[in-house]
This record gives C-alpha cells, sequence and structure tokens, in this order.
C-alpha cells in the first residue's frame, strides 16, 4: 500500500477572532494547490481515496484534489487533526477498512504531524528530520505484511515549488 | 549548506568481461539523465560544485549535469565510491574545503551508499528505508553549526519519473 502525506496549502493567518479549525485557504493558497493537482494529473496519479483532517483549510485541500480529478473518494479521519496519533489511526481507522494491497491512500493533514506520522513509519521515532512545506507531499511504501511502524519506506517527499 | 545525493543513470548490466567501475551508462541511461538535468535547469538548479564517485558510471552522470549548465566545476571524491563512508568524506573531503554556509552541493553516487549516508544525516544511522533510484535525488540541508550527523533535515527526495 502506499500512502501519500500531503499538507494543507496557504491558509489564512491565526486571528483572535477567528476559530483555528474554520481557517480557509488564501486565493493562492487555492491557486498553488490548484497548480500542485495538475501536475499531480499529469503524471498519471491516482488516489483510491483521500482522507482528510475536519479542519476547513485541510477539507479545501482535499477538496481541490477532487475536484482535478484525483480521486473520486473523500473521507474524513478526526486523526489527521493536529494532534492527531498515527497509531491510533492505525488501529482505529486504517485496519478495519482492510483495504487491498494496491490501494494508493491520500491523507490531507498538518504540520509537524504529517512529517512526524512519516519518520514514525520509517524509523519508529521522530526527529523532526523532514521538511513538509504547506501543499508539499511524501509518499512511503507501507510493508505488505506486519506492523508499518518503523519498517515502511519512503520513496518521494517533495515542497509544491518542484510541481508548479 | 544543502547537500543533493544524486545517484548515477542507469548503467550497462555486469559481465565477467566488464569491470564494474568500468561499466558505461546505457544509451536510456545517458537520455534519462539529460531529461533530468534538464528538468533541474528548468527548476532554476545551480550546483557551486558537483562531486563524483570515480567510478564511469557516476562520472558520465556528473558529465551530463555539468553539460546541462548545472554547474561549472567537477570534483572527484573516492569517499563516493561503493563502499565510501561519510564520516571519513565529510572529515577528509568537506571540511578541509571550508565552504561558505549558502553552498549548494551535489554528490553523484551509488546505492545503496547514497540512502544511507541520507539516513545517517538525519537519523544517525541507516534502516535502509529511503528508495533512490537510478537518476534520482535527494536534497539535504545541513546544519550551520556543529556535526551534521543525525542533526540534517530533508526537504526532497525524488524519482527520476517526477522529473521527466
Amino acid at each position: 500500500m502506499e500512502v501519500y502525506l500531503i499538507r494543507h496549502g496557504i491558509a489564512e493567518e491565526r486571528a483572535h477572532n477567528i476559530k483555528d479549525e474554520e481557517r480557509v485557504l488564501t486565493k493562492e493558497g487555492r491557486q498553488k494547490t490548484e497548480k500542485v493537482a495538475q501536475r499531480l494529473v499529469h503524471l498519471d496519479f491516482h488516489f483510491d481515496v483521500i482522507v482528510t483532517s475536519p479542519l476547513t483549510r485541510a477539507r479545501e485541500t482535499a477538496e481541490i484534489l477532487i475536484a482535478s480529478g484525483l480521486s473520486s473518494q473523500l473521507a474524513e479521519s478526526s486523526h489527521l487533526s493536529p494532534d492527531g496519533n498515527i497509531q491510533n489511526w492505525l488501529t482505529d481507522w486504517l485496519e478495519p477498512r482492510n483495504y487491498p494491497q494496491k490501494t494508493q491512500l491520500a491523507l490531507v493533514g498538518h504540520e509537524p504531524n504529517l512529517s512526524e506520522w512519516a519518520e514514525i513509519l520509517l524509523w519508529g521515532e521522530s526527529k523532526a528530520s523532514l521538511v513538509l512545506k504547506k501543499a508539499g507531499m511524501i509518499g512511503i511504501k507501507l510493508p505488505e505484511i506486519g506492523s508499518p511502524l518503523g519498517r515502511s519506506q519512503m520513496f518521494w517527499l517533495t515542497p509544491p515549488k518542484y510541481l508548479l
């Protein structure tokens, strides 16, 4: 199984009159995310399911990917919110769904979570060693058998600027 | 300092009548490497120095990068050969040169060395967790002060297919 960790696009700044979970993508954030999505389409990407954090800026990012034709399935998981835990996502969300081996999943979420999840998948622990920019992505292959924690392989990590 | 680890392109197969260190790039290997180089030029890359393993397939790859205009400086380091060691490269090659902070270095070499070097830079040890394809590359930022071992950050890892 391949899992693509995608960080949401550029969103409006934090402010005391806006709830963090309701911050929306800026115009620039939408445009850049659309360009990234178009490049992924050009590279023949297709995801069986796009799973998004419930926060607005992540959901809007996921909706742009869907609108570009990168997937027809959108799901939500609270484990992808900023305080989500990968172990819980694996046991509560991924394992019960029993996806076939060839499944390509895209997860849209936040930093520092996503790069920490990637490190935990690769090395079993996180040392803040990966840089994941907004609208950037990480591609990871999970092992066919057994726990993916500390046993997965990374084949892609890119900032959006190399996809424009 | 940014260090780009670049794996040589597709080379002719091992055979009893060819010395491993003299294997050359195939026609397909040359073409794919040239396309990757062109894409890097398009993305505004420029390396202050390209350092190559002394083996023919690495040197030919480095020469394609130079011919594309990605750098005007070609150097060789035996530490980049398949049995090279990153600690020795750091102490014997990099440190004596005392490059300025903003230097962008490209290292052309072999697997599994390069992805092991990347893991040692990020986490201090290697677990074969990174997949680096032929003519693919890894981008790593070294810390400004102190040893880079276990203290560097990766911002890019790409197979050539996403650069064509």
